[in-house]
């Protein structure tokens, strides 16, 4: 088959004929159009024209192969025979370059804080916007971190402290740290080699990974970056084709995953405002429309029409009769429907708002997990289940209170995709080293030998339930007009 | 009758024969001048000149007819001998003209602050002092915001939430929202056509309408704009003169309102600071007096004089003598007043500080909401009565909150007003709009499908009623010198 | 006697034969050095010149006579032959009364904070160091003004309040309101009449004055410029020679004082650093020293060395043998010494930190009201005794807040010293009636028509004793270095 | 033995044969590379040259002389033949330079904020970083003073306060007052003295000064410089190798100290960011590893290797074996504690979480004491044992609360370091002044005369225990980009 020529490809560039190159390829999509998840209006933008740059970091490589009927799939392009667009010079872009040349040594960073904020200078405006975004003021992304501010230790003294060992066991699995590398979506906006950076830097350290259903890579990529007997689970946004999840699940397992997390939070995928404006671009002055808000709804709508917003509590022995994958509830948010999952046979629930990427105002895991503990003890369940909890994690301090409080590991999602698209896997690695360091040294503060002894008596929590200094909410702040004093009178021009 | 000409109105430039014009048409208004609710000092500014543009926002078109008796109504005017005012170029205004060039596309505005912002940009100076301002340090129209945020969620998981309802019934008619508009004076400082701008918008929406008593336009066109089934509520101020009052009541009644709200948290109009501020204009450099208090008090004081200081409990059988539609006590601030309502046969009452306008300090409505529900039900009275709050609505989150505590509704005031003074109608649809998606989507990650699902099972209410974090006092605060450590000496100058 | 010569007096410049100038006149003040409050140091700087200056605000005009023997008054001044002191011009000066030309209008200020912010512009350094500082910190100072923040309303609605009376009694005397002016040093610092400015503006008002043992203006002056039936009080330092005592207390009963307010919180008057750097000037480079930390310590030291600190309960009868004016305790701050104060047969207690100047971290009069109140209600003395406070009001809702708790009256000063300084006597009365007016309408908006009628119903005081958002540490904030994520690296030179 | 010359040294320049020059003297250390404990890496910088300056400040003078075996002391340098390095001109030194000759009187500081604030200001980047840096997020550190802000007075008034005894006694020993200075490391970096600097202003006001294991300057020195009856205790931090502790121990018992301070909350020393920052030099352009993290942490590990993580309860017999020095348990942390140091035969505890630089999130010594004392007194143990605390104290205030809390006496640490880096002896003598006159004056204020009157009834501590309003964490604000509302659009080109 002669290679096509950009022009006949640049013939089909409606909704009549659509035609996009991807990786050298040509593909007709014109009847895929009104299936694509994330709306037609961006292919559209594309038709006739190669879309590779855009396409790579939100659709897993195998993602046409599987999706696209392979009569569609036009062949080989010549693309020497394509048209380059010329780029308008972008002067955000460039600053954002003269920031990369700039940025701090990995040696400098000494702290999960510190690869946020390199993060946030030197990644794409488009790609900070969907990794950093939250829910609505983002008041619980921040409470999320603010919680942990409210519990204080009570550390024992005078204990031989000698020998500390952090390592665990979760879900039946070795651990070395009681925290795991949690699902995130999309992970080439962080880094050209996706989520495959953070299986590698996680066997590095002996931390288990969860892969996320939205990756960028394919599964099979992910799995094959595993080594050794490292430890991967699965996060499953369940289909409302249940034929697909089933098939989803099966080859996990088959391919060695030792966890299923059943994604709870999200029977819809939450609007991120910092997400939606980062994509906003101005379609020109004579547009005074807008009563339409369902459009350009940034990344995460994008890609998640297929999540079944029916998932109930009923669908749990299904999940059972096709697994023997212990099986997760994640997104768990009050202490009724921990209780609910011992009862449906779950082997564990993460407590979890997402985030703060979904319902605000969500409590924060921490808090739940606070709530919850009591109630399991009192009720004889606490080794019935395992409780996980993730969100707003950036010190060893606050893994310590979590396990503290009865949780059996804590997620960390965004911190490592920030130090990923900073620095690539040294600074994953970084960061998982400064966390270990911290850890095994807050042990010792403690006067903590083992994961096992740490327990709520070595915390203050009086305070947690205490929401009285609840993040600032910018916009109404800013939206808010100050009183001021009188100002001083003009001079007299006399 | 001939035009008059421009130079004999000129003539009346004073108290002792005072003609205006209004409209093209002039009026002898000298001895309407020491009845005017917004005294004369005002009108005499205008003596023997057109004042119509200052006329329109703050008078009901039908004004004149109704309270100038018919001999005083002296013509049409031949407006091209009437003298051009040369008004001074005004650099303040310049820039706003400006900043209304540049203001973002309706369809960058992604939630209710987003609007304020941008009226606060956009709208004339006096304007946004009428609408934006609040009581004393406006403490309290802040809390009324902030007190949501010490409300955090419980929500449901694994519940099937693909259908979603947030219709609801309030006082008898169907909404297609559990939030309705309610009444706010002066439209016409917000856009040219006044309320009924808010009534075509609510129409498109299926959301009830509030009439306001002050309102610009005339009450009759505010009713004329009502289209098919749409509802419309009275709000009131009372009357000193009760038969005005009833003449109001019975006409709104045949007129087709459904139900009566009568506002009693004003029996005298608050001083609002920022509004006398952005009208203060300077009288010149000898005038040093300032012991009278009560001169340019804003636009909610010359227009409020007429309203009942006397109102009381007593006054209710009469209400409901003239009337049938439902009464609504509207600005109850403790349960012992919601209560007495009850025992008053009331239909319903608005839990509500008036939008802090009023006395600052007083609770905001959710605030006392979550006082008066738990009472209510202690005393088998939660059915006997509606319970609506207004005040401080930002969010879906924040309607939610109030109906799982356990109102009917929640009105909404100046974001509505915002949104139609930066964008008009288009920006009021799209205000309701963007509302009901972030309520739809809420109502799912609530796991709840019907606005009846709501409970305060679903809410962690602990921190509510702990006030430590108010609002900061921004006069008190920048007229307050903060300490300073001891400052560099100055150079030696050897 | 002829006139003294500039020269005469200059040879009289030292320790040992130490003249000066006031008014005109010359003393020989050589004998009294070691005697003065203020120290000796302060006087050198002026021996042999004329002081008049530095000497007017802060002694009353018949100090001189009071304190200094005839034979050392040695006449009148020729003052055409004393040499005029070349004053350095002053930069700092120049701003000031740049400043001071262009300060807004009397009616632009529309609460007792504007009066405040206009001071803090106009005012002399050291004046405004001397008014506005108080003890270490500052918290306590602010904390007066923000413990009024955490009590919350409760109104009444649907009453009757047409008709408002916010007159009261107080000891025995009629007031027009529920506040009065309270004593505070030094009134010609604010303006060169002294404290007479505010005995006139207060008999235009119906509002009670305490005078101040340590005014600028003589007592007789003060008590001379009284008209009508116009009520004052008298504040007391006790001096160390209870006969000095003595003679003042019955000279003020004599002139009609109507009651006795003993100081008791400042058996040591306080540091303020604010007015401590306000004083301090360059002594030049080569000056190391600085161990000894009792000089310049600002003007509240210098002139209170009298005050006696043995002063203590066991003194109240002798008080009570010498006077018939009610006697009440000025500066108690727990609910123990109001009991004692009953004990004791006083008539009244005033709950005060001193404005913040005494010791820090005292708390606010407020609190202490509400903590106080309900004791002496469970032991039935709440009618033996009239509770007042003072400190932070700056709002009327602060007035009402506190005679809701079961205060009679409450003490405003700053703010009123404030008024004068920027405004005059005209400022003093707009301060006045801004708070009538706010009073009047905050009665009607709480539905009270009568002072009797307040009661803690009225109120919301569950946060007032959570301290935890205390008034920020400036100079421990200012003092910190914040923590800083990693700085960008410098552009390569290459 | 002839000089040695420059060239010679030079040549012995690496890792094989490394000599240095300190004061004038060459050494030999090629042998003893490998077991310096604050690693090689910082020798092998200075192999061949002259290291005083930096060897300086963290070595005491007889560290040579007793860990570097004789046969390695080459002997006296011509220091004339030694090539002076040619430094680089420092735009920074120079800038801190000029605000040293600019630094503001020291008679102009009023507090300890002031020293604070000016040795920021002038103390070189690396010194300030060690002294001022904290753990993580430095929370604990703020928390320290922020702690004593949520306690309040409740002053007694008419107490004859005319004479006030602030002295005290503590371990047996006679205090002028109830503060100490406790032990900080490495006094040469604060000023070329050292800690003998301390040691003669604690002479001077009657201050008892406890000698730290880390110090600058030798034991011996520090002991020489002690005067008459003034009164040492030791800060112990114990050896891995018992020998060496045990000498230390017995021959301070030797010298004369009072009382052997064990410290127990640092097993390992820890990590403080701000000084791991100030000490980063960039190493150039290609350096991109940094997964190590055990390398540049600052002067605290690189001095610290020795202390043993192993101790425990079990060792204090053996230290009751070898001393009769009262032994006080320095760095409890929970009530649990204090319980077993009263059991172990303890006489004392420090209450301390090691000035916030050790374990993030350990409570403040305040709240601690505050939580003690009760169970204490329910235990009947509270004169078993005597309880000190510090950290955070910045006023007498401050104190004063620990001292009504129960504690005998409080530790101050860096305010006097940094009084003595800001202006050496006079500075810390000003110090102590400074808070002498303070606690005089608010003893007064108290109404308390002596120390023993001092108790828990002054006080309000109801808001201790609430830690919701926690010093904010800059890392996570400044890394957290905050939402905006839509910006203006750029004005059209046309």
């Amino acid at each position: 088959m002669a290679a096509l020529k950009g022009s006949e490809i640049a013939e089909h560039n409606d909704a009549k004929s659509c035609w996009v190159i991807v990786h050298g390829k040509a593909y007709d999509v014109t009847e895929f159009l009104p299936e694509h998840p994330g709306g037609q209006k961006i292919i559209l933008k594309y038709a006739g024209k190669d879309c590779t740059e855009e396409f790579e970091p939100i659709h897993p490589p195998d993602t046409l192969d599987k999706f696209l009927d392979k009569s569609k799939h036009l062949g080989p392009v010549d693309m020497g025979t394509v048209e380059q667009e010329v780029k308008e010079e972008d002067p955000e872009e460039a600053e954002r370059l003269e920031r990369v040349a700039q940025k701090p040594l990995l040696s400098q960073c000494y702290n999960l804080h510190d690869f946020e904020a390199v993060a946030r200078r030197t990644m794409k405006k488009t790609a900070w916007g969907y990794y950093s975004s939250a829910a609505d003021d983002e008041i619980t992304m921040r409470e999320n971190h603010s919680a942990y501010h409210r519990i204080w230790f009570r550390p024992r003294v005078l204990v031989d402290v000698e020998n500390v060992d952090i390592s665990t066991t979760m879900l039946g699995s070795k651990s070395s740290v009681p925290f795991y590398v949690t699902a995130t979506a999309l992970g080439k906006l962080g880094d050209p080699e996706g989520e495959v950076v953070l299986t590698r830097a996680a066997h590095k350290h002996g931390v288990i990974q969860m892969i996320p259903t939205l990756a960028s890579c394919s599964f099979d990529e992910i799995c094959d970056a595993r080594k050794g007997e490292q430890v991967q689970w699965l996060q499953l946004y369940v289909n409302k084709d249940r034929k697909i999840t089933q098939r989803i699940v099966q080859y996990a397992e088959e391919r060695g995953c030792k966890a299923l997390f059943i994604t709870v939070d999200a029977p819809q995928l939450g609007r991120r405002e910092k997400d939606m404006r980062s994509k906003f671009t101005d379609p020109g002055t004579n547009v005074q429309e807008g009563q339409e808000t369902d459009n350009s709804q940034g990344a995460a709508r994008a890609i998640s029409s297929f999540i079944d917003p029916s998932l109930s509590w009923k669908d749990i022995p299904w999940f059972q009769s096709i697994t023997k994958m212990p099986i997760i509830i994640k997104g768990v948010q009050r202490v009724e429907d921990v209780i609910k999952a011992v009862e449906a046979g779950c082997q564990g629930v993460v407590l979890s708002n997402h985030g703060g990427r979904q319902l605000e105002f969500a409590r924060s895991g921490i808090e739940i997990l606070a709530e919850t503990m009591p109630v399991l003890r009192e009720l004889g369940l606490e080794n019935k289940i395992e409780i996980y909890i993730d969100g707003g994690v950036r010190r060893a301090t606050d893994v310590l209170k979590a396990i503290c409080l009865g949780a059996k590991g804590v997620g960390i999602g965004r911190p490592f995709l920030y130090a990923m698209s900073a620095y690539g896997q040294p600074g994953v690695e970084r960061a998982m080293q400064l966390l270990k360091d911290e850890m095994e040294m807050n042990m010792r503060l403690l006067g903590c030998n083992k994961i096992e002894e740490l327990n709520s008596s070595l915390l203050d929590t009086r305070a947690l339930f205490t929401h009285s200094s609840t993040p600032p909410d910018h916009l109404f702040g800013s939206a808010y007009e100050s009183l001021a004093t009188p100002a001083q009178r003009p001079k007299s021009k006399l």
